[in-house]
């Protein structure tokens, strides 16, 4: 099978009229696709509502109980069927899937090192099995950014994370391509220019944008992530706008493209 | 298929330990199952700490938007992965489903008679093919009280109709049961004696059981639900204790069963 897994974040969920756009573009995104998405600011908002202090260890948001409560309330409640319910109403048989859900995505609570982050999942391992039979009837699996240990514990995982790993566990069989959606057309030459998008890059041209310094600071994390997917037996990652994805899934020339 | 479907509700759920005493007992339950469920005292618990007064029109609690919101964040989120989390912990493959997944239970919206109830579903059509599939392949669905109209609405519905819808519609092809689980050991004889109960309850008995007083007030909607689902297929219902569902499921002596 060809398989899009398609993440979206923040800049699109925050928004009620970019996700009823982002919505109804996803029935035109041909073959089988997965979607994952985190909660954005809806969790932070409900956590300030509830009074719940924020729980920063050097920078860094530590996932407590009662933050654990409000994701998993806010992630694969409130915004997972949302979403799904919004899916059914454009004829697709989207089925939201926390990773608990079918034993979907089991993960191990990150070890306390410098940093103790609470309940944050570090995948172990995707029920590939259950997404393939879900893919061949036709059913979409959109999946929030929560996983379970298998000992009854639910855990806090980041959703680039998961649209990865659940990418890497297909593509032993199939052809996959990650299609990751943020608040730029594309990898920017020049930051201040949306048109000025990379069309396509590779393991060599990645050196080299990165000795230019066209390539810095917070993209060199999700590129490199993005490289180890294409290590990893991912065909193709893709970086850009919500409202752009079903052109790019037909090999249109939008966002910017990470190939071998 | 000879299937189970068992509905528990605040009087589990609002109390962490019978909550994991009855999900390790429901590793006992032989054959398929479907585990239907409510959200208990925490949504009111979170409505309230979120500040939303209660929407209350002659005594009937009103689903506005904002409630709405939490129960689907409380029933569909935090209680429905809690379950299904723990009851991976046990080796059941448990599977969380909303009525907007796999369109699992299409609901409309009650049309506004003297009252508005507001976001409440009464269900329409219950997808018993994905229930099959997911049955056939040792799979425990767990669904909460919410549904969806099809058109993208989440919908509030009470959680002892869509057990018996569900079983209704299954009940066509299999052999169906309904566990409802409440806080009295079956339906009494003598409120104040818990081990007063009815063991068996059928329609002529059910007669002069009103007749003679002995069923009254409360009980009389309750059981007249569980006739109209023997009468549409369901093999029996079963009224008790959560504690003692995995015994009545043996048929051994608790609890009343109500059968034709």
């Amino acid at each position: 099978m060809k398989i899009s897994i398609i993440k979206i974040g923040g800049n699109v969920i925050d928004f009620p009229d970019k996700l009823d756009h982002f919505l109804s573009l996803f029935e035109e995104v041909p073959g089988q696709k997965v979607l994952v998405h985190g909660g954005g600011v809806l969790a932070t908002r409900l956590s300030e509502r509830l009074g719940i202090t924020p729980n920063m260890v050097e920078g860094r948001r530590i996932t407590d109980q009662e933050t654990l409560e409000v994701v998993t309330m806010v992630y694969a409640g409130l915004v997972n069927k949302q979403i799904v319910a919004k899916l059914q109403s454009h004829h697709i048989n989207a089925m939201g899937l926390s990773g608990a859900d079918g034993n979907l995505i089991r993960a191990i609570k990150r070890p306390v090192g410098k940093i103790d982050y609470g309940y944050v999942g570090d995948v172990q391992d995707v029920n590939a099995p259950l997404l393939e039979i879900l893919l061949e009837k036709n059913c979409v699996p959109v999946v929030p950014a929560i996983t379970h240990d298998g000992s009854g514990q639910l855990l806090n995982t980041n959703a680039d994370t998961i649209a990865a790993e659940i990418g890497i566990a297909l593509a032993e069989k199939h052809e996959v391509s990650i299609f990751y959606c943020f608040d730029k057309k594309g990898v920017l030459k020049d930051i201040s220019d949306e048109d000025s998008f990379i069309p396509e890059i590779n393991f060599s041209s990645y050196e080299k944008l990165k000795e230019e310094n066209v390539i810095h600071s917070g993209m060199i994390p999700k590129l490199d992530n993005a490289f180890k997917a294409i290590s990893k037996g991912i065909l193709q990652v893709w970086l850009g706008r919500a409202d752009q994805v079903h052109e790019a899934i037909k090999e249109e020339k939008v966002g910017t493209f990470i190939r071998f």
